[in-house]
C-alpha cells in the first residue's frame, strides 16, 4: 500500500472536524471510548480541534466486557483531561435479553451497540454536543458494525482510513502504544477478536481492499499479486452483502404519470 | 393541492415493497404498528404486496402508551389477518430512565423511540424480514421523527406522501375509519398530539408545503394565498434545521494532494 502523508492527512482531519462541527452549529462533541485504538485516534484527532474542554468520551461498559476495555478507555482520558463518563448498559441490555434467552452473539451484539447509541445521543442531546463517529473504511466496506449502532454518528473523521492507517496514524498522534498494539475486538463477548470473527488479518484484507477498490486490479491481477480467489470471492461477497449499511432507507417515489 | 390519482399510486407504492423486498433477497417483512394511521397504511400496502403470511406487525407499547394505541393497533392486525407480536418496552426504558429522573419529555421520547427500533430490528434478524418505515412526508421535512428510531428502516413506502396524503390513500385502502379520524399522536406521554406539539395544523402546513416545495412559490407568492410571514418562517426554519436528520453520517474525504 502507498504510504499515507500521515502529516498532511492529520492536518485535513482535524479541520475537517472543525469546520463540520461549528457549520452545524456546535462547540462540543461527544464519542464513545471503546478502549480501542479507533475510537482513541478520533479522540485525539478532535482534541486538536477542539480542545479538552469541548470534548467528552463516554464509556459504556457491559457486564460481560473486559475490564482492560475501561482502562484503555482511562488511559486516552487522562492523556487528553477531556470530560468522560461512565454509563453501564447492563440493566437495559438485561432488561430485553430475559426476554429471549437462546438469543446468538450477533444479535446480542447488535442490541448492545444500539444501546450504546441511545446512551451517546441521549448525553449528546443533555450536552448540546455532536456525535463522532469511529468506524474505519475496512469496517464500513465488510460491514463489522451494527447499523444504528456503533456507526450512527453525525460525522465521522476516520471513515476514509483503512484500519491499517488508523494504526499509522494513531501511532503519529501519540496514542498509547498498548491500545495500538492490542487486538482489535468489539469485546461483545469474551475472546472475541474482530480477525478471529471475520477469518483474516487486517494487514492483509486491506492490502487486497486498496488494490481492488482503488488501484481497480482485475480478479486475474489480484490472483497475480497473489490473493487467493476463495478470499477475494469472500471479501466481495462481504461488501455486497453489507452496501445496504451505508444507504439512507430507500423512500419510495410517486409515479411520474400523475 | 392538487388531488393525487390514488390508484396509480396505491398500485406503484404495493409494486415498490414487492421489488424491494425481494431484490434485497426478503420474502417477509415487519413493521412496527402504533395504532396510528401511517403504519395502518403500511401494513395494509404491505399485505397487498406480499400476503399475510409475509408480513408481522410489532407492538411496543410503554407503561404510559394510551390503551387505545394498541386497541388500534390490533384492529389492523385483525383486518389483515397478520402475523403480530407484541413486546413490552418499559423494562428497557426505565433501566435508562432512572439514571437522570429529570431528564425532559423530548429526551424520553427519544430514548422509547430508539428502543422501539432495538426490539424491531432484533426481531427482523431472527425473522429474517426487511423493516419497513412509516414516516410520512411532512414528518420527514419537519423533523417530527427520531433519527435512528422511528425513521430507521430499509424501506419506506409512504415517505413521499404528505400526512394529508396518507389520511386519503389509508380511506382508499380500507384502513378502519376510528384510526383515520382519530388525532396524530405519538403517544410518547399523556395527552400528546402531533399537532399540538408542532403548533399547527396538518393540513394547514401540507398546503404550504405543497406551495413552497412541490410549486416553489416565493415567500411572496405564499404571503399572497394566505399563509402568515411567521408561519412561513417557523416551517422553513423547521425544515432547514432537521435536514441532517435525512442525511447519512458525513464521512471525511481525504485530501486531494497526496
Amino acid at each position: 500500500m502507498d504510504f499515507m502523508d500521515l502529516h498532511s492527512i492529520r492536518k485535513h482531519l482535524v479541520d475537517f472536524i472543525r469546520s463540520e462541527v461549528h457549520n452545524a452549529g456546535f462547540q462540543k462533541c461527544i464519542l464513545g471510548l471503546s478502549g480501542g485504538v479507533d475510537s482513541a485516534l478520533v479522540a485525539f484527532l478532535a482534541m486538536e480541534a477542539l480542545g479538552n474542554k469541548n470534548l467528552t468520551g463516554i464509556l459504556m461498559p457491559y457486564k460481560s466486557s473486559s475490564p482492560e476495555s475501561t482502562s484503555d478507555a482511562m488511559l486516552v482520558v487522562q492523556a487528553l483531561g477531556i470530560h468522560w463518563e461512565k454509563v453501564e448498559i447492563t440493566p437495559m441490555v438485561d432488561a430485553y435479553l430475559t426476554i429471549d434467552p437462546e438469543m446468538d452473539n450477533v444479535r446480542r451484539g447488535n442490541i448492545m451497540a444500539r444501546q450504546r447509541m441511545i446512551v451517546l445521543y441521549d448525553i449528546s442531546a443533555r450536552e448540546k454536543a455532536l456525535v463522532l463517529g469511529t468506524s474505519n473504511k475496512t469496517e464500513i466496506l465488510l460491514g463489522y458494525g451494527t447499523l444504528f449502532g456503533d456507526t450512527a454518528c453525525a460525522i465521522n473523521p476516520v471513515g476514509s482510513l483503512y484500519k491499517t492507517e488508523v494504526w499509522a496514524m494513531a501511532e503519529a498522534v501519540g496514542v498509547p502504544k498498548r491500545i495500538i498494539e492490542k487486538k482489535p475486538t468489539a469485546d461483545l463477548w469474551e475472546g472475541q477478536t474482530d480477525e478471529g470473527e471475520l477469518g483474516f488479518q487486517y494487514r492483509h484484507v486491506d492490502k487486497l481492499l486498496y488494490q481492488m477498490l482503488d488501484k481497480r486490479c482485475s480478479e486475474d491481477e489480484l490472483i497475480k499479486q497473489g490473493f487467493e480467489k476463495e478470499f477475494i470471492s469472500k471479501v466481495k461477497d462481504l461488501i455486497r452483502r453489507n452496501e445496504f449499511k451505508s444507504r439512507p432507507p430507500l423512500i419510495a417515489k410517486l409515479p411520474m404519470n400523475i
